[in-house]
């Protein structure tokens, strides 16, 4: 497998919270990115321009700029409404083809099923990889109690969507690996499959085969690592999502789950007719509707506290605590640490661990 | 809307199991059907081979004698294990087309995307229903509490697949009929839409739209009639298909559920490492799953007592009534009044009923 470096493609649009694919990449991507194309902001770096994509990467205008600083492949770093691709880029994304660029994209277009890009590929040796396509094999799981002993499964479920469950994530994995275990984030969504470079977008699987999508992740997962952190989907009670949910939580079969809920809300965001029961509750369906199937335990509660002042944040987090009787903390600001020493204390132990 | 007469194509196959399509249909279905071809069974009716299809439906060996008989629709009435057509069946199949006879398939080969057969029936003013394809604009729902309030939704959900769970939706739909109710059956499964002539086969549906495929049905069952029965897909804690049935009764939001079950199972059929909880446990959890979306509760317990004798069978029934405290029954072996009933009695009352 060839070392990658991405140019990551966001042309005019990077300050744009569509970005957020280039923004992710950047802040929680393994992959090498050498530089941002984006004729707009050229001359600057991201860090300088969205501070908490923390690294200095040159923000390019031209491809070649990229391709002059090493890039091999062109990552394309937005998500624009309707997915669709302007034509300008199409040719941007042509000619990185046939330099011999390989393409990743998340759009809903199909860039590998557009036959002049293909051909162009296929002359140059380029790959194009569409993250929104999942494996052609799926299918049911072979369930519960098939896996390795010695592998342990964390996956972070929500009270609604768009509350920070990726972040969490990904969060959780970086503070495993930083005490030595061999922790490994597992993407469910185009964003986070962006950022790790491998999963599968769940949400666009054949409903059929939602909980073998999450054991083939959880498969894939256990040739990276012994502790996998799973991202979630969608939220138990939502009235859009659940089966995502539900189906990728069957399939998945956690040991240990943590719930992420947003300070305060207490109705779903997109359904404000259906109102959230008590954290408490919530916590105790998730491990109820496993039980059977393979028993979890909820070991934490990860919140979001965004938008409430430092003594505020740290007053809900005490009380949810109390009424929960779960450690709880908001892991974007005050650190994932104590959520981990809480996941992992609910987990027998785990190889190249230094508990 | 023309008025559709069926002949059913079953060539060779209208003893095997798999001709369940044509079977379910025969017993179930409201269309005319005037003919079964097959040849290999050519002069005999349907109910003498099978007794349960109910209807002297006389079996030809040819399209043309169907044809003759008044067919103006060709139902493939047989699933292939793979769900792929002989090439002599679709030779037949262009033929029907030609001759402007309409056809329906729930195949895995999408007919309407054959060329030939498209060219054909552009000539000949046919039309090609392949019932495996889901509506195009289908999309996340509107959610709960949107509806007509004299529209009452009953949802036969169940503890595993394949038990019942179509055939007690529409025992119960024609029971209610009888008593002069407006009942709807609303198919979610490709047998089901076969016998109905619409609805959408949701574990098809991308994971997404399960949810809005619920609620599309409603909608649409919702057009036909004041009490819908819509089948359940299933089952809350099958490790495979959970995501499905949780999609569904999210989207459904159902005012009343019927449990079905299989008399003595202790563990998912396909995933026997998987052990059932106690009927009463199941029937909690359904309602704990639907209350803060829509809230709902089990009215009765359909037990299929298929393979215990009859004594054995009032046996089981009256135990499971005692240990449940729900009205239970065999809606095949004893007739649905008494589960409709205790659905009735659960339902606020519903326009044109003498009850």
């Amino acid at each position: 497998v060839k070392t990658e470096r991405l140019a990551i493609l966001t042309e005019g649009l990077f300050l744009d919270h569509h970005a957020k694919t280039a923004h992710g990449v950047i802040r929680y991507g393994q992959r090498e990115v050498v530089a941002v194309v984006d004729s707009a902001h050229a001359g600057r770096t991201a860090s300088a321009l969205i501070p908490f994509c923390v690294k200095p990467v040159p923000i390019v205008a031209s491809l070649q700029e990229a391709v002059d600083a090493g890039a091999n492949c062109l990552l394309i770093g937005v998500a624009p409404t309707g997915g669709k691709l302007p034509q300008s880029w199409l040719t941007l994304i042509a000619e990185a083809i046939e330099q011999g660029l390989d393409v990743e994209s998340g759009l809903h277009t199909i860039l590998s099923e557009d036959p002049q890009l293909k051909d162009r590929a296929e002359a140059s040796g380029a790959s194009i990889r569409d993250l929104r396509q999942a494996p052609t094999d799926l299918d049911v799981p072979r369930g519960p109690g098939k896996r390795r002993d010695s592998l342990k499964v964390v996956h972070s479920v929500g009270t609604d969507v768009a509350i920070g469950k990726k972040t969490v994530t990904i969060e959780l994995t970086r503070a495993a690996q930083a005490v030595g275990d061999k922790a490994v984030f597992v993407p469910t969504g185009q964003t986070g499959i962006a950022i790790a470079g491998w999963g599968i977008a769940v949400d666009h699987v054949v409903s059929d085969y939602v909980a073998g999508a999450g054991e083939w992740l959880v498969d894939e997962g256990a040739r990276r690592g012994d502790l996998l952190f799973v991202e979630g989907q969608g939220a138990l009670f939502h009235p859009a999502y659940s089966g995502v949910t539900l189906g990728l939580l069957h399939g998945v079969c956690p040991d240990v789950l943590v719930l992420t809920h947003r300070a305060g809300s207490a109705r779903i965001g997109s359904y404000p007719q259906v109102e959230l029961p008590p954290l408490t509750e919530i916590a105790a369906e998730y491990e109820r509707i496993c039980s059977p199937v393979h028993p979890t335990k909820v070991a934490a509660i990860a919140l979001s506290t965004v938008g409430l002042d430092e003594d505020t944040a740290r007053g809900v987090i005490d009380e949810t605590e109390k009424e929960c009787g779960l450690i709880c903390d908001d892991v974007v600001r005050f650190g994932a640490d104590r959520i981990l020493r809480a996941v992992r204390a609910e987990l027998p132990p785990v190889e190249g661990t230094d508990v």
